[in-house]
């Protein structure tokens, strides 16, 4: 016998939405919930309104698709940065991933996924053209093609690739390679065949 | 080298927020507020104004503890409930759980958590005094001590029974045995034990 718990609607309506976030369930949404009414004015009223203010002011930038207040974005409008070379990542949080890294200091391009004819996502559903059209403009002298080591992020890699060869640009693409601090015994054949490929000299 | 991405204030000020739920790390946090981006009008906005609602609008009832917008809560307040019983739980997610079993038509009230001498959560930090004073005012025939099975849930357990000895209310425990689909190879000996010693003629 089970019987829908009625928590009144208006935590029901949180807990049904909260629910809907990557990363929790029905279970841990409940959890989220009351730890939010225990901390009303620490985190559940901060966080409403972070919420309200994101959704008004953060927008895609419409040159390179990072998100951003400001149109074009902080680091398409940075003086400091080298704009002659692009970075293509599948998404945002790459995006932020390279950012973290503190290792690149161009600009970006937000392809919007990956190729898959699986989902039914072809080149016209992602923001390749506009790609093209950055370097067609002329100032681009590199593309480093950063899709995720995937089947579905190397088809991507292959297309964007093919796309740019009759311009004069270097495309390039990021090492394969073991991941520092990481143990040979736990990686996979394809990575270490690759490893082995491009090794360097001491 | 490890630089702190800027993602715009707004932003990283919603991400931050969004780890502290629990269940959410910093990483899950950016994935979420990303899906959040993605999907402000069925989503973020909703979201925004449920945490709004509920921050307003959702507080502990004055008898119980349970969470609702009306205060007594629509638990305390039902005359198709059985206010002669009580059930006493650790915490509000406790209450929710036996609602949904939908096997309780009783009255409840919530502890709001177990003594723990580590944690220095003594009986005045609870909700005990209120519910021996709810036992006092007299219409109480049974009191239901549905604490965790943890060490900390009994002895809390022990502490209200010890509480209430000298008041004419029939104080009971929930049984421990066998979870209902549970297999017996993957029991703890503690659980088997109580099992077996609480076996009922078929």
């Amino acid at each position: 016998m089970y019987r829908k718990a009625s928590y009144g609607s208006e935590l029901d309506q949180l807990i049904q939405l909260l629910s809907k976030l990557p990363g929790l369930g029905p279970r841990s949404a409940r959890r989220a919930a009351l730890q939010l009414i225990k901390r009303k004015d620490a985190l559940m009223r901060p966080l409403s309104t972070a919420l309200a203010e994101v959704a008004e002011h953060v927008n895609p930038c419409s040159i390179c698709g990072n998100l951003d207040t400001a149109d074009p974005c902080h680091i398409c409008d940075s003086p400091r940065r080298d704009h002659a070379t692009l970075c293509a990542v599948e998404d945002v949080a790459d995006l932020w991933a390279l950012e973290r890294s503190g290792a690149y200091n161009g600009g970006y391009h937000v392809i919007g996924g990956s190729l898959s004819a699986l989902d039914g996502i072809g080149p016209d559903d992602l923001n390749i053209s506009s790609l093209i059209e950055r370097v067609m403009s002329g100032d681009i002298t590199e593309v480093i093609i950063a899709t995720n080591a995937t089947v579905d992020g190397q088809t991507t890699a292959h297309y964007i690739t093919d796309r740019l060869k009759d311009y004069t640009v270097t495309v390039t693409r990021l090492a394969h390679g073991v991941p520092v601090g990481g143990e040979l015994d736990y990686l996979d054949d394809g990575t270490l065949s690759a490893a082995l490929k491009s090794r360097r000299i001491f």
